[in-house]
């Protein structure tokens, strides 16, 4: 990001103007189009505001912008030439096509983590660097020559990957597959977008969790389908309600968590699972598997999967190295029969043409690593310790005020706050205080809930943290309690 | 590939019958779905075709397959289970959403080349190992530690490799551009996908050139746009058909590919480029600049894009480096106005979350290397002898049957045969004989024009590929003449 020389001698509004007219001659602002605001402008520069008034009175001068109260500061359209030139309309182009924008509360935590880099992260799903094998990947690079032919890959990806996951898939999982039956994708995120995009047609009636993170995708409105859901209980989703659902909506898809649910870390009781497989072959249903967290189990067993107990093809399995690794990877994969994988893997080439090769032969030699296992133990013995000072931050902070269930895996705590309070104006305070997480409402349920994300912020942020997240929720509680 | 192993006590068929028992039983194959053949079955396990017949007779006897005459082999729908039990019907979910399958000649050609991986390759559009930088990148990899945090990238990409692009493109394609107008994407592929799916609506009416690549592309039709063609003669395409096509259908968007355009490796006229962007500046109309050839120029200055004459931001410009440096990176990029790279950014989050930051890495010190400058220069130079041993075998082999321009950069020839015949007969034709290209009609042109690709094939592979496909050509120049 450009910032200006203040060792330069030509004044820092002039260098400043300059720079913004060089950005609206490259057409990174064309004709028409509205400038950040001064406040905006002046963060991003680390300058007063008062210095960027001046540019823009510069700039304004020479007929390059135009200032109207209260609409913002524009690029002229006028100075581009003697015949009218038009730009193209890009504001209408980028409001067309089906893609709805991303939830407002999830642009907004994105927007102030980019803006305020100190901010105290509970709402990123996803792990911090210490808790990443950062080292044993930067290892296994140098150590291995990945001198084999960068060319396009196969459409299901990498074959050695793919290998590497049957024994995986096998040893850690239950899951007994080939090769032939696995398509890897960038994340879950892919998978899940492959799913509702060629498999599903608009109007199509789907049946989700409540609370669920697919409520949080936009990817499900966009694909124009209808959402249905699911209420978890302690024990998650009562299969009961699937075939009800099924019968008034003819439902065509069944979206599951099981293992440490996303937000709520309910792991689906074992009998359920039996039961749900029951109604699904009854109805000729397909159930999706996201199965992200598994492994993260604190103690004991991770709990099976329910593509493991399910002998007719019932089931789309996905899995990722997003929550148990790096993120950054974008490494993920899904298990279904064959006629699925390579229909997907047909769409997805007229997607990006399918994945690097690059990090899939770093995440095949991951897995085969002597790395693989003892980074699998630390991370939850890591991930343990992180909830341990959440949760006793909670309890010294608030203890009469957030309410929640100990999950034994996974990344994240889901809280009720007590009093209800304004979603919104929560999140306002908090990141105002310095602390960002992601309100219950974003995965459906009602105001006064919160997710929080031990995984990515630093042990010794935790506290001091949930200190700023209280200091804000008192506010709002005094706020609404009127004065004390 | 799972073999039979021929050193076992067991029989191969027992061996068969029990690798497809436990492909049925993971649910690659449900109950209902289809076999593979016992052709292909035959040619996959390198065996007897009378030894899968053998292997399927066993699994007959057993219940767990049917076969019908004349309608394949199937997994039974009877045996698992007492109760009645339902796998969802996984054909119809394939036949389901919005996405096009490729076209059915691409497919074959990809199947071909899974099937007989020795088939001489004129029809991948991408460069042989010997052309990428595979030795570089490996370099670069083992020399420099990638510990950066592996989390969720900036969802515009890696911001090294942004910064390393605003240099190359203003050294190398006149481009005057900042970081904060470039989207980072998985090649071009991904560009052209955002563009199509969420800045045009269904029902729009776009411009594409005639032949073009883009017609190869099933994701211009699944995204519901109607497509008008302008003929590209030796200069490129007319700027007054870009007029006259907005007046009869009010198209949205113009597709380029103006630099040794795919297929035909022609050159767009400086005059008509300063002619098109006049049009599109009096009409609004957005380009799309896809430019990925350019830096092969054999010979002088690679011609400048179109987007470095873009003074009022018309110009949507693509790079990428799969045709000049390796396709198996997924590294492209898109230089557009803030309001539609911050939208597409947005959207690309909701398909996969972005790229992983490995490639980024890696591309951004390949760019910043010194191996960057001698690998183009080597590849220019290798790229023209390939050409020229493939016209000299062409000149030899068919003299009177192809007629061609020579193009001065790019990774194609293309060819018009005389004379005309049959596409799909001589696509099966020269597979049979070891050798597969692109029939023209792929790119919307008549039948009767070729495209070689001949930076794919071995140097001393084509010779021998053009024999082969002259020996499919005179057969059916034969077989339509009558016997000699």
């Amino acid at each position: 990001m450009w910032k200006p020389d203040r060792q330069s001698k030509e004044p820092i509004y002039v260098q400043i103007a300059d720079h913004l007219e060089r950005r609206i001659s490259y057409g990174e602002f064309p004709p028409g189009s509205l400038l950040p605001s001064e406040r905006k402008l002046s963060e991003q520069l680390s300058v007063n505001r008062s210095t960027v008034i001046l540019a823009f009175a510069e700039l304004r001068s020479m007929g390059i912008i135009e200032s109207r109260t209260g609409s913002g500061t524009r690029v002229s359209k006028t100075i581009w030439g003697a015949t009218p030139k038009h730009t193209p309309n890009w504001s209408r182009y980028a409001e067309g096509g089906s893609f709805l924008p991303n939830l407002p509360f999830m642009r907004r935590i994105r927007e102030a983590l980019t803006q305020q880099p100190s901010l105290i992260d509970f709402a990123s799903g996803e792990l911090s660097a210490d808790l990443a094998p950062i080292d044993e990947i930067t290892m296994l690079m140098s150590e291995h020559k990945y001198t084999s032919y960068l060319g396009y890959d196969n459409p299901q990806g990498y074959i050695p990957l793919r290998q590497a996951l049957v024994s995986y898939l096998a040893k850690y999982r239950g899951i007994q597959t080939t090769e032939s039956s696995i398509l890897i994708t960038s994340g879950s995120q892919q998978s899940l977008y492959l799913i509702t995009q060629c498999l599903l047609s608009p109007g199509d009636a789907v049946a989700i969790e409540d609370p669920s993170y697919c409520y949080s995708l936009p990817m499900f409105q966009s694909a124009g389908l209808r959402l249905f859901r699911l209420p978890v209980d302690r024990h998650g989703v009562r299969p009961e309600d699937v075939r009800s659902l099924y019968k008034k909506h003819r439902i065509k898809m069944v979206f599951m968590n099981p293992n440490f649910q996303n937000p709520t870390g309910t792991v689906f009781e074992a009998e359920r699972r039996k039961q749900l497989l029951d109604v699904a072959s009854e109805l000729g249903l397909p159930i999706v598997e996201d199965d992200p967290f598994s492994l993260t189990a604190y103690e004991g067993e991770p709990p099976s999967p329910i593509k493991s107990m399910d002998s007719i093809g019932s089931v789309l399995y996905i899995g990722s190295f997003s929550k148990i690794a790096a993120s950054g990877l974008r490494i993920g994969w899904m298990v279904a029969p064959r006629t699925i994988v390579e229909r997907l893997a047909d769409a997805r080439q007229q997607m990006d043409f399918g994945l690097s090769v690059i990090p899939q032969q770093v995440a095949a030699q991951f897995l085969k690593s002597s790395y693989f296992e003892p980074h699998l133990d630390r991370l939850r013995m890591q991930l343990k310790f992180k909830q341990d000072l959440l949760i006793e931050s909670l309890r010294r902070e608030l203890p009469d005020h957030v309410q929640f269930t100990v999950p034994q895996g996974g990344l994240h705590l889901w809280c009720k706050l007590v009093p209800e309070v304004h979603d919104g104006k929560l999140l306002e305070e908090a990141i105002r205080r310095g602390v960002v997480f992601v309100p219950g409402s974003v995965y459906g349920s009602d105001s006064g809930y919160v997710r929080f994300t031990y995984a990515r912020a630093k042990a010794d942020e935790i506290g001091p943290g949930i200190a700023k997240f209280a200091e804000a929720l008192r506010e709002l509680i005094g706020e609404s309690n009127g004065p004390r």
